[in-house]
């Protein structure tokens, strides 16, 4: 059973469960381009209180110091440390669960993020952005891929610039099983202006059809990236609350890692959802807006 | 229990028992750009015992007219009325079965032989290989995509020009469940010069995923297809056999259709997996290969 919050006692009595909250941002802070209202305050509460803020966020496009800039124009101050992004999760994994090894490259398919992030912890790559990959596929440009050892895994996310080259690079190499396939996340659209688009999982859902592998995917909800999320803060998942606007990746993502789960009915799931007959995941506490938590709090 | 073609008395009572042949191409005829032994003669053989030869292909990228070229340049002689491909199976489908409108448009994520067999049957299409969508994906393009309710079809084949522009503008368009969405076939990988590449599917599963839609797909192995084919030849299915190296595309294509199924054994299937436990499908007749059909006639 799922308390939705709608009083000044709730909100004190759900500020002092948690010390620590971890924050999806589409759909939770803004909406597209469109900030959410009294978000900047609630933040500005929470720090007030002492808590700790995480922004994860599924978005491998941008790297975490890229994400800082998407902040500020909002108005909202966050530091890098405090975002962790599947470009950055799938970085840490490859660096720290993999040991990838470093006579060893990456394939990139997908955006600077994912570069950048790759970069952050000295793993090499190629593809990604690099020109040279972005090449139409022609009977010769096609006949010139063959497969390069080097290439110890293929790492996917979303892909602006995603062509047919790249993609049957990407594939000859995954259909090589020593050859580890990685994925940022595999949401299969996102929101943007009012429309659904193709997602990550869209893309890196090409290489799943034609290779028949799975990737291991480090985007929200995976185990890969809460384990990755809570090596690097050394959380306390019982004092840890996970705040998104979505039952199957957010509510499900801290639920499986034993966090507290907060829902807010901003973005893409609504409150039948939560209410209806066997719902994924039964959140904690929801509301109607995260800023709902400041304004109940000037209330007297 | 399959039939192994391996004499003159069994090549004899197999050609007794079909007056008409469905034959796959690649794997059967040729294997990529080299012809396999005997065939031209085969062929003629078979003409000269008054067979009516039909070719199936599930080859979106090329028309009819184009592919008795590809024929032509193996020695194969073959009129543009013994060819079915994908893309015409597909056009036939929205004349015949969807009667589309001819007010409408069909949105094409695909090759120019898509275009042409649309144009075969007076359809009218947008997208394919247009200039106007083989356009980077940006913040404006996409910003700039909107639903275009004269598009009443999104046809999807193997597409080497796939980019991101394209693929968000026909979801865009399958968001609606009064659009229908067709796919040429839904193969996941294509042989070329002994490497697997993404096949149709893989473009196709890019829609799949991202709408959660499943498009009706009009090659083999689909029963859509097989009507079409009978429809379009007026076939006595248990007087026509289905040629193929593949168990789970042609040779369930056949058997699916009632039809009589010969599988040789120079693409992609081997001789195990038919005798293995449990096969998808248990052909009528396998033999080495199709030549033998011809090789084994000349032995006395």
């Amino acid at each position: 059973m799922s308390t939705k919050i709608t009083n000044k006692e709730q909100v004190e009595a759900f500020l002092e469960s948690y010390d620590t909250f971890l924050f999806d941002c589409d759909g939770v802070l803004w909406s597209g381009t469109h900030l959410l209202p009294h978000v900047v305050e609630t933040i500005e509460l929470l720090r007030s209180r002492g808590k700790r803020l995480i922004f994860v966020t599924n978005n491998s496009t941008k790297s975490r110091k890229a994400y800082t800039g998407k902040f500020a124009k909002f108005g909202i101050t966050v530091s890098e440390n405090e975002i962790f992004g599947s470009a950055y999760s799938s970085a840490v994994y490859l660096s720290k669960v993999l040991n990838f090894p470093k006579d060893k490259k990456v394939l990139v398919v997908g955006e600077k993020g994912i570069e950048e992030e790759l970069e952050s912890v000295g793993i090499n790559y190629i593809g990604g952005t690099d020109p040279a990959y972005n090449v139409e596929a022609t009977d010769a440009s096609l006949a010139s891929l063959a497969r390069d050892e080097s290439i110890g895994a293929v790492l996917c996310g979303l892909d602006l610039h995603l062509n047919y080259y790249k993609i049957s690079k990407a594939l000859l190499q995954i259909q090589d099983p020593n050859c580890h396939f990685l994925a940022t996340n595999i949401d299969s659209t996102f929101p943007s202006a009012g429309r659904l688009l193709p997602g990550a999982g869209t893309i890196v859902g090409t290489l799943i059809t034609s290779s028949g592998r799975t990737p291991v995917a480090l985007g929200k909800p995976s185990d890969e990236m809460m384990n990755c999320v809570k090596e690097a803060y050394h959380l306390d998942p019982s004092k840890t609350c996970m705040v998104g606007d979505r039952l199957n990746t957010d509510m499900k993502f801290g639920e499986k890692g034993g966090l507290g789960t907060f829902m807010v009915l901003t973005g893409v799931d609504k409150e039948e959802t939560i209410l209806g007959t066997n719902p994924l995941v039964t959140p904690k506490f929801y509301a109607d807006r995260l800023g709902l938590l400041y304004e109940l709090l000037q209330n007297n």
